[in-house]
C-alpha cells in the first residue's frame, strides 16, 4: 500500500524536516552548549525523542475498500507522521512518543477523482476526514480530534501532496493553475522554468502547500499589500460532500458574497481544496534593501506607520525589537532593527527607497554603516549580506531550531496578532506584561520578544516569541498557562487571536470570543448544509454538532448591543 | 409621521436627483435636440413623467405600532420614492407611473436602537424588510418584491439615511467609524473637516451611502488596488434577526472565514448594516494625470495591462474606446483614450508618472498636446482641464442624463464585468457582437461602447454602455432582450455578471449560473439560520425559500466534475 508519490526522503515523524537532516547527538550537544550560553537556560545534554519503534499506536479502526488500498496506508510511520501538526505542543507530545490520536488511515490520492473516492468512502464509513498538506500547522489544524474522536468510526487523514503540479500558466494575465498539494519549493521550481514566481514565502515554505495556505489564510513574503494568500487567489476548486465547489477565474467581482472568501480560511471544514488559480509575477530583478536602527522600538514603529501609510508598499518592512534582533544575530541587543526592502521586475526601485529612507530618518532611524547596509541589486540572487542576510537565515532556520529547543527542555512558543495603530502602544504594553508575567510564573525565567511580520496603513501585525526554561514532563502545562495568558491579553486588548497562523484547535476558545455571534450561527449552518455528517476536520473553527438550533439564535440575540 | 431627518429638498420620485434640479420642458427640448443631433435618434419632443398626483398606489397593508409612528410613513410620496432603485427599467416604470410594488411602510430610524425596533416589529408582523440607502441600485436591489410579495403581510422599507454621522476618527490609524446612512458628500464633508477623505467615488456618489456600498461591494475611485469598498472596510456592524453582527476592528486577520467578507456583498439578506470602521487617508496634495491617445483600443489595453502589472498602482487608469470618448466630449471619435493618474499626500508622484508614460509610449500611445494634457498639481483642487476634465464632468452628469434619455425614448443601459487578460480580446469580441446584434434586433439602431473602470494585474473590468432608440411603451421588452443577450454572452465567455453593480433581482438568472453550487447551498443555509423568516430583502441573491433541503445537495452533487 505505497503511494506512487511517496517522497524518497523520510520526514521526521516527530519534528521539523527530514530524518537525514537531524543532527547527530554530538552535533546536538555542541549546538545546545552554544544556545544555553546565549539564553542562560536549557540543558547542555539534550534528550533524544522516543524512537518510532518504541511508540505504541492504537489498532486502526478502519479498513479501506480494495479499490482504495493502493493509495491508503495503515502503516505505523505514516499514521504517526500524520498525527500532529508542528505546534510546540505537537512536537512535545510526538517527542515523548504520545501518538494515541493518530489517524486510522492515511490516504494519498493522486488526482481529484481519487480525492472524491476517498471522501465518498470515508463518509459512507462514518469516518472523520482531515485534509493534510504539509502538516506544518502550529495551531492543531490537522488533529488529533481529542474529545470528538468517539463520534466517528475512525479518522482518515487525506494527504494531498501527490497533487503537486502546476497545471497551466497564463503568461498574459500572470496567473497559474496549481494543484493544492504543491509545496512552496515544488511550485516555485515549476514556475521558475517560466520565469515566474508566486513569492509566497511563509516560514513553513519548505513543506507547506498551496492548499494549506488557502485553507488557513497563510501570511507570506510581502510585508504590505499582498500580505495573505487571500490576495493572490483568483479562484479555488474544492471537493465537498455537496459536490465540487469551484469559482470562476476572475480578476475581480462584485457578485454577492465572495465564494472564494468563504473557502479561504475554512480550514478544511467545507471540503478538500484540490487546486487554485493564483496570481504570479515575473521574478523581480531590481531590489533595494536596507537595515535601519532605532534606539527605541516605538520610534521604529512610528517610522513603520508612516511607511505603511505612504503608498510606497515596500515588499519588506519588518521591525524587530532589540532583544529578538540580538538572538537572531542581526543586531547588537541595543537597537531595534527595521528591515525595509523594495523589489520590482518592471522599474527601478531607488526612488521608492529614497522616500522610505527619508521617512526612517525623520523618525530618528540610523543607517549604521552607510551604504554597506543598503544593497541595491540588478541581479535576481536571493542572497543578502549584513543584518538583512542574518535575519533571513535565522528566519528559515527557526523551525529546525525548535526541535533542538524541545530536546534541551526549552519552551518555545510564538503568538501573533494585529491591532490598529491608535491602540498599538498600550496593546503591546499589556500583552508583553501579561506574557512576561506568565513566563515568570510558569518557568521562573525566559524572554518575550516582538517583531512586525506585516504592516498595514491602519496597523501592524506584531509577532511575539517566547523562550523559557521548561521542566521536562511538565512542558505542556507550562505552555498552556503561557498560551492562555497571552491569548487572554490579546483578546482583551482588542486584537485578533491570529493574523496568519489560523485557528485550528488550539485557538478555539479565543476565536469563539472574537467572532460575531450571528456570524457563528451562519457558519455553523453553512457547514451543516455542505457537510451534514460533520465529517470534515471536526473541532476546527466550530464543533461537530454543526446544525444551528434555536437556542443558539437566542443566545446570539442575548449578545446584542 | 414625518422623520426629523427628512431632507428639506425633495428627491424626484421617478428619477435621479432633486425635484428642483429637473430641467424645465423648454430646457429639456433644447437638450433633446442637441442629443438627437449627436446620436441620430431620440425624440426632440421629450415626454413628461406621470405626475405623482396621477399615480395610484395600493393601500398600505401594514400599520406601524404607536411607538414607531414617529419614524414610519405611509405617505404616497415616501412610498413611491422607495419603490424602485435607479436601473433603466426602474426609471421607465416610475416615469410611466407604475408603482404597484411600493412598500407599505417607509421607516426612517434615527439610531441603531430604532433600527432594531423596526426590525423586531416587522418580523413580528410577518413583513418583508428592505434596507434602503441612497436607492441608487441599478440592479433591482431595493425592490419591488414582484413574485415573492404574496409571502409576506407587507413590505417595510427601512431608509437608513438618518444615520449619517462620522462617529469617530482615528487619525493615527487613518480609520473612521461612520454610520451606514451617510452619503458620499455627507461623509466626505465631515472627514474633510479633519483633513481626511475616504475617496470612494462611485458614479452614484452624490446619493449612495456607505452601508449601500458595503452591502453591494461598490466600486470606487481607485482604478487599481483599492477598487472595491471591500478593501476599505476595517469592520462592520449590522442588526440581524439573530442579533448584532459586529466584527473586531482589525487591520488584518487570519482567524477563519472572514466575518466581514460574509456581510460585504450580502445585499441586505442577513441584516441592516448600521455602521462601519473604514480606512481613510489624508487628502492628496500631489497629483499627476495624463490623457494618452491610442489608434486602437487593443493597443491601449496592452498598455493598461502592463501598467496594471507594473506595481505602480495608478489611482486612475481608465481606457475609453473611441466612440465612447467622442460621446462624452473627451475624444474625437478616432482614438481610444487612456486617462492615467497618480496621487499622493506623501510623496512626489512624478517618478511614477514617468514610468507610466514610458509604458504607454512603448505601446504606441501618444500625448496629443505635449505637456498640456499632462497636469501635475501641488494643490488639492479637483478641477482638471482637457480630456480628463471633460470625461469627469460627463461621468458625474450621466445619471441625470439618463432621465432625459427616458423622456426622449432613448434606451440607455450599462453592463459591466471582469475577465482575465488572456481571454479579454475574444471575450470583448463576443460580448460586443452579442450586444450589438441584440441592439439591432430590438431597436434597429444604436451603439455599444466600452471603457475600463478598474484594472488588475490579471485582467480588466470592462464597462459597456448601450444607447439605442426605444419604442415608447415597449422599452422594457427591448431592454430585457438586450440585457439577456449581453448577460448570456458575458457568462458564456467566462466573465462575472457584475464587477461592481451587484446582483439584486435583475442579475439573478446569471448569478445563479455563475456561483458554485455548494456555495449556494452554504449561503442559503446561512441565511436561513440568521433570518429564519426569510424577511430580509427577499429575492436578492437567493429565493426566500431559504432553507436547504436534501434535494438541493443532491442537485449540487450532480453538478460535480
Amino acid at each position: 500500500m505505497e503511494s506512487a508519490h511517496r517522497p524518497s526522503r523520510r520526514l521526521k515523524h516527530w519534528g521539523w524536516g527530514y530524518e537525514d537532516e537531524q543532527p547527530s547527538q554530538e552535533q546536538l550537544r555542541a549546538a545546545a552548549g552554544a544556545i544555553a550560553d546565549r539564553l542562560g537556560f536549557g540543558s547542555r545534554d539534550p534528550q533524544a525523542p522516543v524512537p518510532l519503534s518504541k511508540v505504541s499506536l492504537p489498532s486502526p479502526r478502519l479498513q479501506p475498500p480494495p479499490a482504495l488500498e493502493g493509495i491508503c496506508s495503515l502503516d505505523r510511520y505514516e499514521r504517526a507522521l500524520h498525527c500532529y501538526g508542528r505546534s510546540y505542543s505537537d512536537i512535545v507530545r510526538a517527542f515523548r512518543g504520545q501518538f494515541d490520536g493518530s489517524p486510522d488511515v492515511v490516504a494519498r490520492p493522486r488526482d481529484e477523482r481519487e480525492v472524491e473516492a476517498v471522501l465518498e468512502w470515508a463518509l459512507s464509513a462514518g469516518a472523520a476526514v482531515i485534509p493534510f498538506g504539509g502538516g506544518t500547522s502550529v495551531v492543531g489544524g490537522v488533529g488529533p480530534l481529542a474529545g470528538f474522536a468517539g463520534r466517528y468510526s475512525g479518522v482518515v487523514t487525506v494527504d494531498l501532496k501527490a497533487l503537486d503540479r502546476v497545471l497551466e500558466v497564463d503568461r498574459a494575465s500572470l496567473g497559474a493553475r496549481i494543484q493544492a498539494g504543491a509545496t512552496g519549493p515544488g511550485l516555485e521550481e515549476q514556475l521558475a522554468a517560466r520565469g515566474l514566481t508566486l513569492r509566497h514565502f511563509p516560514q513553513s515554505f519548505q513543506f507547506s502547500t498551496l492548499g494549506g495556505w488557502i485553507a488557513t489564510r497563510a501570511g507570506g513574503h510581502f510585508a504590505t499589500l499582498y500580505t495573505h494568500i487571500d490576495d493572490l487567489v483568483e479562484s479555488v476548486r474544492a471537493v465537498t460532500p455537496a459536490g465540487v465547489w469551484e469559482s470562476r477565474r476572475l480578476p475581480g467581482s462584485g457578485a454577492g458574497v465572495s465564494p472564494d472568501r468563504m473557502l479561504i480560511g475554512s480550514e478544511g471544514t467545507f471540503g478538500l481544496i484540490t487546486e487554485a488559480w493564483v496570481r504570479v509575477r515575473p521574478r523581480p530583478d531590481r531590489r533595494a534593501s536596507a537595515a535601519v536602527r532605532f534606539d527605541e522600538f516605538m520610534a521604529g514603529a512610528g517610522a513603520v506607520r508612516e511607511l505603511a501609510q505612504s503608498g510606497l508598499y515596500p515588499a519588506n518592512c519588518r521591525l524587530i525589537d532589540a532583544q529578538e534582533a540580538a538572538v537572531t544575530g542581526a543586531g547588537d541587543g541595543r537597537s531595534a532593527l527595521l528591515l525595509v526592502g523594495f523589489e520590482s521586475a518592471e522599474h527601478d526601485v531607488e526612488p521608492w527607497m529614497d522616500v522610505a529612507l527619508r521617512i526612517c530618518s525623520d523618525h530618528g532611524g540610523a543607517l549604521p554603516n552607510g551604504s554597506a547596509s543598503r544593497t541595491a541589486r540588478a541581479g535576481g540572487s536571493p542572497s543578502a549580506g549584513g543584518s538583512v542576510g542574518s535575519w533571513r537565515e535565522a528566519f528559515l532556520r527557526a523551525p529546525y531550531l525548535r526541535d533542538t529547543f524541545v530536546a534541551m527542555g526549552i519552551l518555545s512558543e510564538t503568538f501573533e496578532t494585529a491591532i490598529t495603530w491608535d491602540r498599538f502602544e498600550s496593546f503591546h504594553g499589556s500583552v508583553m506584561a501579561a506574557a512576561q508575567a506568565a513566563v515568570r510564573e510558569a518557568c521562573g525565567a525566559g524572554s518575550v520578544t516582538c517583531r512586525f511580520t506585516h504592516v498595514y496603513p491602519d496597523g501592524p501585525a506584531p509577532y511575539y516569541t517566547v523562550l523559557a526554561p521548561a521542566r521536562p514532563g511538565e512542558e505542556l502545562e507550562q505552555w498552556a498557562a503561557i498560551k492562555r495568558a497571552a491569548s487572554d491579553a490579546v483578546i482583551a486588548a482588542g486584537g485578533t487571536i491570529t493574523h496568519h497562523h489560523a485557528v485550528g484547535r488550539e485557538h478555539r476558545p479565543w476565536y469563539d470570543r472574537q467572532r460575531p455571534d450571528p456570524f457563528a450561527v451562519a457558519l455553523r449552518a453553512a457547514k451543516a448544509a455542505v457537510d451534514p455528517a460533520g465529517a470534515l476536520n471536526p473541532g476546527v473553527l466550530i464543533d461537530p454538532d454543526g446544525a444551528t438550533g434555536q437556542s443558539e439564535v437566542t443566545a446570539a440575540r442575548r449578545g446584542r448591543g
